[in-house]
């Protein structure tokens, strides 16, 4: 098997390059200078432009028994997108940076670059730019940059929120933590069609990072991606903007927790993994009670609450007027 | 002592984010939204960013006994400040992506930030966004993602060189070398003023990032920092420029290889770290032959060649005509 110490770094870029440059159109105007310079050039039109950056590392974001390189490109690629998106704005560009073990397969890199391409063409986000690193042995760590345009709107921040918006969330909730619960019992194939789906969500999620700019365009006054569990941060909305906001179990059971999540792990889990899972990447909104949310153009939005005073005892986030008992993901202590 | 694992991430960033808030003054209008949202926004007046990326891996490109963290921090900052500058750009942001074994001392994650937040400072960069992933035993890798504005002037590309264009150099050459050739050779303490000053431009360079933009006004064509190596990365500029350019052996050996680098490792390997040494992050750029060199402000630019056809046998960079032996530093291949 051919591994990345067989290549030089001119022989790997040359393979994975291409892969790229397939996945989105060159538009010399939006990049003016793109890969292959010592830094990339970006048109902003709007006169700003948004940054995140986000990483993943082998063994602790992803497993190789579970996750293919297709779906580690994916994920690492969908997870920034959603923070693009999660200001409203339209992803621009992508820089991809590996740290990897020099016995690592030639493959598994083109693979992951694959992944991340696939996400490329899908958002029209061309990758500019990026950085090979050889690491220790076992090790792979993949972070991304995502950069966007918002378009001449405003940021959509998370300190908006004011009392009496509807609160509403466009994608799936608890899904990837549902697959991710299958994993870790053990239970890494079979179940059907359910299992499949909760299992591929938590391998390489989809989440609407398109519907990022429709809310923001509706006048959402706050807007976050659900990274760490619904309750963790719509949490951080609440404090940010100095408001609480009380969820509704009715609508959180009825449109997010049945269906394929019921059926494989019950109801009560099911809930559990909606208020709490992580690693969802769907949007989450605070909108003006004005705004018809069913009229909003593409993907669904879904009324799940309201946003209020702070709830009992100064808590940020309850269900049906009680704080739920769920857990955010800790990088460090949860590890 | 105190680990990564004894703290969460709320409280572990309670702790790094005032470190880059006090080192750049905030400002509302180039920064609309800064860390602590899905992403940052910044303001890009010029209508385009630049972006680019680079990473540095414990063991690797750093070696704990010989590197404080805060020399980390000041070098993976400063080679992303390099990229910036060698496209004309003036830093406006850098976004920061910590991957660490939970069982790192927080005293060394806050001396990373106080490197980082001292390049901040200097540049008047500030620190936008970053990530933080808990990593396998014994793995940390620090990736730096650096914005740039160009001020409304266009990129200085590697491919515009022109025959007749003098080549010139911005910063010191080898030193970053030479003060790794004493590390390898057990030399890491002693040998007095010159070695330390060697060493110290290998753990924590200080290349004059000022100087790109000062090289795009007076009207470079091409642009460079010194990453691999002179010849390395000026082979690159001839190559993309279809040209071919001739070094001065006389002007590398008494403006870059005397001094510290004679004194400390002979007249032979000061000559050969000048042309092969790599982490320099100096900026080389060719200049119509019209500009006067001297006349520009801040740190000099010294000329150390021309750009003419190819050389012998198509080579793309020659030392008085002759192709000089050096070998560039390739991440996998040479690890």
């Amino acid at each position: 098997m051919e591994r990345l110490r067989d290549l030089d770094e001119a022989e790997l870029l040359a393979r994975v390059l291409p892969l790229y440059a397939a996945a989105v159109a060159p538009d010399d105007a939006a990049l003016p200078v793109g890969p292959g310079d010592d830094a990339a050039v970006l048109a902003t039109p709007s006169g700003t432009v948004v940054a995140t950056t986000d990483g993943m590392v082998r063994g602790r974001d992803w497993r190789d028994d579970w996750s293919s390189p297709h779906d580690v490109g994916v994920k690492v690629s969908v997870q920034n997108l959603a923070d693009v998106a999660a200001m409203g704005a339209v992803p621009t560009g992508l820089l991809v940076s590996l740290v990897a073990d020099p016995d690592t397969p030639v493959d598994w890199v083109l693979g992951l670059a694959e992944g991340i391409a696939a996400v490329s063409r899908e958002s029209g986000a061309p990758v500019v730019g990026g950085d090979l690193s050889s690491g220790p042995a076992g090790v792979v760590t993949v972070t991304l940059t995502a950069l966007g345009d918002l378009r001449g709107r405003r940021p959509v921040r998370r300190s908006g929120a004011r009392p009496g918006d509807v609160v509403a969330v466009c994608g799936t909730l608890g899904t990837s933590g549902g697959g991710l619960a299958l994993y870790l019992a053990g239970r890494s194939s079979g179940g059907g069609e359910d299992a499949d789906r909760l299992r591929a969500a938590h391998r390489a999620p989809r989440p609407p990072w398109e519907a990022g700019p429709v809310a923001a365009e509706a006048g959402a006054h706050a807007l976050v991606d659900v990274s760490d569990g619904l309750v963790t941060d719509l949490g951080r909305v609440a404090r940010a903007s100095g408001v609480g906001i009380d969820l509704s179990g009715e609508a959180l059971r009825t449109r997010f927790a049945s269906g394929p999540l019921e059926r494989c792990l019950g109801a009560d889990e099911a809930l559990r993994q909606v208020l709490g899972g992580g690693e969802e990447h769907s949007l989450v909104g605070c909108f003006p009670a004005s705004v018809d949310l069913g009229a909003l153009p593409g993907r669904p939005w879904v009324a799940v609450g309201r946003v209020g005073g702070t709830g009992p005892d100064g808590a940020s986030v309850t269900v049906d007027g009680v704080v739920p008992d769920v857990r955010g993901w800790d990088h460090f202590a949860g590890a």
